[in-house]
């Protein structure tokens, strides 16, 4: 049976590695990272700069592998079961292949528990490897440390959410802050601006990265043009906010 | 003008220590760490040892300070108003009591963006110092880690709340998952149980570290019960907690 950790990398910057996560890299037999195509060459880039600063005179073996690609026709839950499932059947082979290895790691964006599947695909393989999560450090506490933030309000709750959720249920019920993750396409424009402040970022932790915060009724335009030049620069972004509106 | 870094230091385990949090222990001229009375010498102690292990030859002047007490009393918001005063006080009193440095690092307990004050009490200083904010790893991803878990449904929202609020206000509206963080007193025992699960920590990332999980039902007696003989045993308890219910 395969010893499998999930180690949480951060989210841009090499140096969000915990020390934990350093001992993790360095004791595995063998470490795999995910390529996703050419326009999100950056990340597997990064993923290997991590590698290379972490591992020294250590060797594990790392292996890359070509992450399975969604199929983005018929139905959304079906269509992520089925990738998980080629996802695990992908990883199963790349390990009996390297010879299968004991320890295992992989590199894991962020945090593993936020907005990953990586937890989920593990338990597919079978037999189900030994598991283990490293913590790592997430976008959201790169956007709030970023901008100098608090994430709450004093004693207040706060919500994580989607872009996808934000468009289609508008200011999420029960909490004055809202975090927004996987948006692709700025749901902050289908809220009414009024009483809301917006902190945004993109390429947090990275050389690229932009923040921009104010009013969303005078910020929000600027994040949009600013977002829409740095994609069409860069080719590929990655980016999150957080909204709060005046105690409700 | 001072530069003053908040550093997230982790939540119990000295390597939940980033690299970017070591760096800036290190080049710092002066570290402030608060001591909160004898029952919670174990975490002054924690960043002791954090200290200790992360310093290494470099020798920044370490300084302790006793942290003022709430007045529990009156009006909460006046409370904690005249609470961080006090507290920026005594941080402007250490800082030039230690000869006015320059660039001074306070460790901050999981990430200091999380129900934590120092930002807020930073602002009160005057002149204001420059801000750094090192994001670290929080108890909710302890948590996560600790259990192997998600933390999120995919594609799903969370709430992350207080205890007080969990009390007062019920199940929180808009997820079907919530964090539960400053509690004292349990209060998920105050919810129908039915169809909620719990994953619960204590002392995450320490010796004492604690986990429980099932349906709330069954696994809320035995929290309870172990909470209470672990505190006794102690004399102080941190514990955090994951609801979640079928989907609503
Ligand atoms: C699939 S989720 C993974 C989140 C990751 N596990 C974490 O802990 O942050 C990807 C989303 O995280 C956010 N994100 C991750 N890294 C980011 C970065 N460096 N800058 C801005 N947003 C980022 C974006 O909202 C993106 O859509
Ligand atoms: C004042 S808040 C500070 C949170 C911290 N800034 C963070 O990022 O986790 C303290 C609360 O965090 C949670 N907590 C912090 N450390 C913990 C630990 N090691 N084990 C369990 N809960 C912890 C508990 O819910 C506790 O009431």
């Amino acid at each position: 049976m395969v010893d499998l950790t999930l180690v949480g990398i951060g989210t841009g910057n090499p140096d969000h590695i915990t020390g934990e996560g350093r001992k993790a890299l360095r004791s595995a037999d063998l470490i795999l990272i995910p390529r996703k195509g050419a326009a999100k060459a950056d990340l597997a880039d990064l993923r290997r700069h991590v590698c290379a600063q972490v591992l020294g005179q250590t060797a594990p073996r790392i292996v890359e592998f070509n992450l399975p690609v969604r199929d983005a026709g018929g139905d959304y839950r079906q269509g992520v079961e089925a990738w998980h499932d080629a996802i695990a059947h992908v990883w199963a082979e790349t390990i009996s292949g390297a010879g299968a290895p004991r320890k295992v790691a992989l590199l894991i964006w962020g945090d593993p528990s936020l907005y990953d599947s990586s937890l989920r695909i593990a338990r597919r393989l079978s037999p189900v490897p030994r598991l283990r999560v490293v913590p790592g450090i997430t976008a959201i506490q790169a956007l709030c440390a970023a901008h100098c933030i608090p994430l709450n309000a004093i004693g207040a709750p706060v919500v994580i959410t989607t872009g996808r959720r934000l468009r289609d249920e508008g200011w999420p019920e029960g909490a004055d802050t809202a975090v927004v993750m996987l948006d692709g396409d700025c749901a902050f424009r289908t809220l009414p601006p009024e009483g809301i402040k917006i902190w945004w970022g993109a390429y947090l932790g990275m050389a690229e990265e932009i923040l921009f915060s104010g009013p969303l009724a005078q910020t929000g335009p600027r994040i949009l043009e600013a977002r829409a030049a740095a994609r069409a620069r860069h080719g590929w972004i990655m980016d999150i906010y957080l909204l709060r509106r005046q105690e409700g």
